[in-house]
């Protein structure tokens, strides 16, 4: 599937057996909220716990912590979200309406608007109808349209539409055709003056209290991230846990986006799963080790090393993660990893991969993994006072032996390479003399997911439509829904094959309760076997088993498989091992 | 423990050992928020866990859903919370300070003012000194004082207060005894006049969108439920089943608390754990079994049965909550069942029951099971113009056997019934008339529980300072928190003996690394054994497994019981036999 329609064929699907629903649907629905049901909650269950289990249950240097979306608004000026996090909005002087300034040109392109006018040039290239349509319900698009009546000069006209490349690719041309002008000037509505973009914050309000006062304002969390700062100070002092370790968190944020978009992807109430790897700075490592292995060492990174520099764990966490989506039923060719150009990093990071999914309307950001430094901590520290420094005996301990010489030689050192960096190097000494005494703010390996994204990511993945053809030569489509038995919403289906044979229908009860008490089975005995194989097919089970004559003489039964429709006969231990086998991470 | 006292000692626990932290404590805390910790959210998981296991997993006739937290304004329209979900409020006309009309007294006495009151008193029953405190700083509390300064008139007003039984209760009794009117008209900080009661919405609200307009506000959910009646109509049209069957939500919801408080109990952000079990009415099950099933006949609970009329499912519901509850591990004696009277009822229920538990500030609810009547799809269907009936088909067969005079018989049988209840007959009769066509709305019982409150209460429950003497006669004193097996946020923790012997290190190693792929398992290897037993202890860990030299001669290795701190040695396959069996529910 690759392109936007199919999304709405998945979207579908996914309303029409149970995955996602329209939040408020029945209200007519609230823009950027989606809901998700029975298969769909299972099946972002099974996406969370397998997070969960891989970056928290699994490992021993992460905790886990489960905080409260709404929290101290002082944590959101400390973050830079405040300031910062927002879109540029305009608003058109004429007619009133709220955009955001980098989103002009796709209103007039991908909107109402844009669609209408690609319409016209597409069935008639009628320059006329262009004409009039500018100068009616688009008005003002093209103030500077020249009046053609001359025939000539109109077929010349819409030639010279056709014919133009640009034209067929982007609107935006035809407007510079037409001599509009830059359309992102010009509101795409009415076409009147913009005002000059200005911020929006992408944060909820809200007054917590009974005092509708400026002091009450609190935020709903636009991340999870920041509640593991501001708790930081709480685990590491709870968990026995030293640097390097991680605190993983999972749950809802809150983004309001000016236009929410490509259905679940870009909505305002989403679930995140971020983990916060808390590391040494290099210069500790070095310190304590005598060296840092960087890439360039090519080191083995499946089992993490002391000796590691910021630059190895950054790239530990983006193959370790590559290995979760893998596990979880992406393909590898069906994801990218992007990384962020010097320029397009935020400045305190170190290095930024987008994983990137080539979801049907482009390719797209499925979860990301940055190098923070010690950014998110020392600001926490500036804003609230409290010191983020861990103390480190071991570190201590080995500079406790170094000379003044050898001291004064790092703060050198350290001092330099700041200053290539840009960094202050006064700075830089006041650290590398903190070091001396087995302190410092810990650097940060930030993987950062999101829920919604990965399973809209593996809906699109598992989504085909296969033509089929029977022994008869009959031609039939079967939508299968690909996905890997670890995220499926149901495991197994159970059939009994007929209904008023109690030889049957016991039996296969009996196997359905073993199955159920272990695993997402689902009962069904209603209709054709065939029809009752589409309908687990449509919501991707991998195996349904049927319970024949057969089953009550020998113990077995058949399991036909999804993605083949193979047939084979077993007994319920060898299918129970089969499960427990494929379900396995 | 039981007393209010004994919360604090708890909170503390679960501060030093990670369960539960002050939101955003590094910023001085914001009121009313909290944050689960690395064993606390392993905790809240397993109790999460558990319910959705036991409420939707175990069950065919229970279908998931995990809907927004912001929905559609129109469903607080519809569900009543947006006119009627609100505390009463005063403001003070002198300061300004605003409180909660129906905690004016409980300020007053048990509040700051309150406290000093009664600790005079208490102290010196002393005539002058209330009466300069109350013109000093509880100024204005009993502006009607009397003058007293004849020494007989001040002992005979002393020996008058400490003889009032009433005194020694309520400080409100005091104050009308120092002739200051009844304290709840006049404000307890500085005894200025209050104004009316007006209602404060509990409701947190937004903005979404980028334009500040009324039209753009929205609420966060004060509760689950509701978005499992907006989302009736899909999941019934997606989940294949039908009447009776339910619809379970676990999410955060969000209460305005005027005055939050009792620790994790009364919070503004907390979590819900809802089901919405939808049945038949009453009237429905007569004509298609000819009987309804009422608590006079005394059913077997155990197993659903098709002619139960609500009482039953409402009672059935009440014993599989109490069921689960026990089976977290609070005793079946540490909680009661209140029954609410009928004037206590909202006026659409028909019952409602709430678990409550003796918390050390009182026996409060842990979790309610009530009867709701047709009332909240009703609501729905009266405000979105969606119609919320059920088609049955069965209904309908059996009532197109009957003839127009045993019709018309039930229809007034249901209108004399409807009428004794006090509603509309001729409601009634449209009602009747709509099931000869196999249409009806259901009816819901609703068990609604609070995983923080379940946390607190298994919190409460399990903690426990033993005083223990040792073999030389020294007394000692181990915290230990006796929680199940079930929800301890570590089920196993695996000690080394020793860390300088590889034989007994490494066993330990492969020990731990088998159990924690397959359970919540700790590794400890720092300081005396007998150390590591109690760190252990405080945080609930049902089972210790030590290493030791002969456990690399014949793999069986020392396992110590929490509770009564014995210990015997298993092999792994034997200590793996017995946590499977500890940990079914």
């Amino acid at each position: 599937m690759s392109n936007t329609s199919s999304l709405d064929v998945i979207a579908s699907l996914c309303k029409r057996r149970g995955f996602i629903f329209h939040s408020s649907e029945v209200y007519g629905g609230i823009n950027g909220f989606w809901d998700y049901g029975p298969l769909g909650c299972e099946m972002k269950r099974n996406i969370k716990d397998a997070w969960w289990q891989a970056m928290v249950r699994d490992r021993e240097d992460v905790a886990g912590l489960d905080a409260t979306i709404i929290m101290h608004p002082a944590i959101w000026k400390a973050s830079g979200h405040l300031d910062t996090f927002s879109d540029p909005m305009c608003t058109c002087k004429s007619c009133k309406k709220l955009m955001r300034a980098d989103q002009v040109d796709d209103i007039l392109t991908d909107g109402e608007i844009g669609k209408t006018l690609q319409a016209l040039l597409d069935e008639h290239a009628d320059y006329g109808k262009i004409a009039g349509w500018c100068k009616g319900k688009g008005k003002g698009l093209a103030p500077n349209l020249p009046a053609v009546t001359d025939p000539d000069a109109l077929t010349a006209a819409v030639e010279k539409l056709k014919a133009d490349p640009a034209c067929a690719t982007t609107l935006s041309a035809l407007y510079a055709l037409l001599g509009a002008g830059a359309p992102s000037t010009r509101c795409p509505y009415c076409g009147g003056e913009l005002t000059e973009p200005r911020p929006f914050n992408l944060m909820f309000k809200t007054i917590v209290g009974p005092v509708d006062d400026p002091s009450n304002v609190a935020y709903l969390r636009p991340e999870t991230a920041q509640a593991i700062f501001a708790q930081f100070l709480n685990v590491y002092a709870t968990s026995r846990m030293s640097v390097p370790f991680g605190i993983a968190q999972m749950g809802k944020s809150f983004r309001n986006e000016v236009t929410p978009r490509n259905y679940t992807f870009r909505s305002r109430e989403f679930e995140q799963m971020e983990l916060e790897f808390f590391i040494k700075p290099d210069e500790a490592v070095e310190l304590l080790y005598g060296k840092v292995t960087t890439m360039a060492d090519q080191p083995d990174l499946s089992v993490p090393q002391k000796e590691w520099g910021w630059e190895v764990w950054h790239k530990y966490w983006v193959e370790q993660r590559k290995k979760w989506i893998i596990a979880c039923g992406l393909p590898k060719d069906s994801f990218v990893e992007y990384w962020q150009k010097p320029d397009e990093l935020a400045h305190y990071a170190r290095a930024c991969v987008d994983i990137e999914y080539a979801f049907p309307f482009g390719v797209q950001e499925l979860e990301g993994i940055a190098a923070r430094s010690d950014f998110d901590l020392t600001q926490h520290q500036k804003h609230s006072g409290k010191s983020m420094e861990v103390f480190d005996e071991p570190l201590k301990q080995v500079c406790s032996k170094m000379d003044e010489t050898a001291k004064a030689a790092f703060v050198e050192k350290v001092a330099a390479e700041w200053q290539s960096r840009g960094k202050d190097p006064e700075a830089a000494r006041a650290f590398a003399r903190k070091l001396f005494e087995g302190r410092y703010i810990p650097h940060v390996i930030e993987p950062s997911a999101g829920v919604d994204r990965m399973m809209l990511a593996l809906l699109c993945n598992a989504y085909e439509e296969q033509k089929l053809v029977d022994e008869k030569g009959k031609e039939d489509t079967r939508v299968v829904m690909h996905f890997s038995p670890k995220v499926a919403p149901v495991k197994v289906a159970v059939f009994p094959l007929v209904k008023n044979k109690p030889e049957v229908y016991n039996k296969a009860r009996e196997i359905f309760e073993y199955l159920r008490r272990r695993t997402a089975a689902f009962w069904d005995e209603g209709g054709a076997i065939g029809r009752r194989y589409r309908r687990q097919d449509e919501v991707g089970t991998p195996w349904c088993i049927t319970v024949d004559f057969q089953t009550a003489e020998d113990d077995t039964f058949t399991v036909r498989e999804r993605d083949s429709m193979k047939q084979e006969r077993m007994t319920l231990a060898q299918f129970k091992a089969m499960l427990d086998e494929a379900l396995v991470f």
